[in-house]
């Protein structure tokens, strides 16, 4: 579950390396603005975002930056929509539990080590439109993790008709509430020891309905 | 594990009827303030709250709610360390699943009926000091649940050592993560699912560590 981040650290490298395929100057800009976006939520917080704040970062024409995205909420809500749309499959360890274990990694370090996916959550709280979009990017994650599942049930480590949401929920969902809820301390443990319980409960037909 | 909500809905009652009690002048302040700011809260959001408004709004003077509170996060803080101060027990139906049923309904309660689960939430990401009060209340229900398991364990419908807390994680956390993070749609099924998944681990030895 790679999270919603920036693709380039370094925005500015886009003004002097244009790209020359058709459609790259749109993309360019794109790419400027969302990054200019994400960094500023990061750095200073969503209540320093503003088209204004975002097209001085990223040297983009306010007009522009207004005509295309139009608020703050149509900033985070792209920023989210790219994200979504990216190449990420699901790892595809040869067990249950080793693909639970490798998606939970996957989450906690996008929730320990990098300040982008908590700070789109703690926004989603401040704009419908980004809370939509955070809804729409997880969405497209779980259904891409359904295919986990399809596998543990093709190779019987799990009942068939048990239910891929509810899987993939129970493995990561202790991570978001202890990380992201509870606050609490990291712990290094945490993404394996609770994917193996996650792996556990799915043997002992915990997610498919009687 | 009842939400952190005012006890009254009607402030002024407190008055009109004065308690006589020993501190019962500070103790109805407080009530009024608590019950001013979560009102506050849930009606016109986090950017609405300040001393000024929970003070016109409480009718206690500012200079009262300023020096006992401080600043918004004082007062959110207060809410939730007055809310863990209850007398709230976790049910006690006689088996595990009952108890974990029971104590998912609430929480399924809590944040599809009650707004105040809901806006304590949102503001822990605006104020540390709200964020630390939450975690600190629900590390108190955490605790108390604890008997469920020990109950469970000696019961004999789980293993020796199964782990209180990462069984209530995992009974609840997927109700925060559906409706607060992913924001589903209600679903009447889903706190008894979840309760119903959660036990099927626990029985299994999910949250026993081999």
């Amino acid at each position: 579950m790679a999270s919603p981040r920036p693709t380039s650290d370094h925005p500015d490298e886009l003004v002097t390396a244009p790209t020359r395929r058709p459609g790259g100057r749109s993309a360019a800009v794109r790419r400027r603005v969302l990054d200019a976006a994400l960094a500023q939520l990061v750095q200073h917080g969503y209540d320093s975002l503003s088209i204004e704040v975002v097209a001085e970062r990223s040297g983009v024409h306010r007009t522009t930056v207004y005509r295309r995205w139009r608020d703050v909420g149509g900033l985070l809500a792209d920023v989210l929509n790219e994200a979504g749309a990216d190449a990420w499959r699901p790892p595809d360890t040869g067990s249950l539990e080793g693909d639970l274990v490798a998606v939970n990694r996957e989450v906690y370090t996008a929730l320990t080590t990098d300040p982008v996916t908590v700070a789109l959550i703690a926004a989603s709280f401040r704009s419908e439109r980004a809370a939509r979009a955070l809804s729409a990017f997880w969405a497209g994650r779980y259904d891409r993790c359904a295919d986990i599942t399809r596998r543990a049930v093709d190779r019987g480590e799990v009942p068939a008709g048990t239910d891929a949401r509810r899987l993939l929920i129970a493995t990561t969902a202790p991570l978001y509430h202890e990380l992201v809820l509870l606050r609490a301390a990291t712990d290094a443990d945490l993404p394996d020891r609770v994917a193996r319980s996650a792996t556990t409960a799915a043997r002992a037909g915990a997610f498919a309905d009687p």
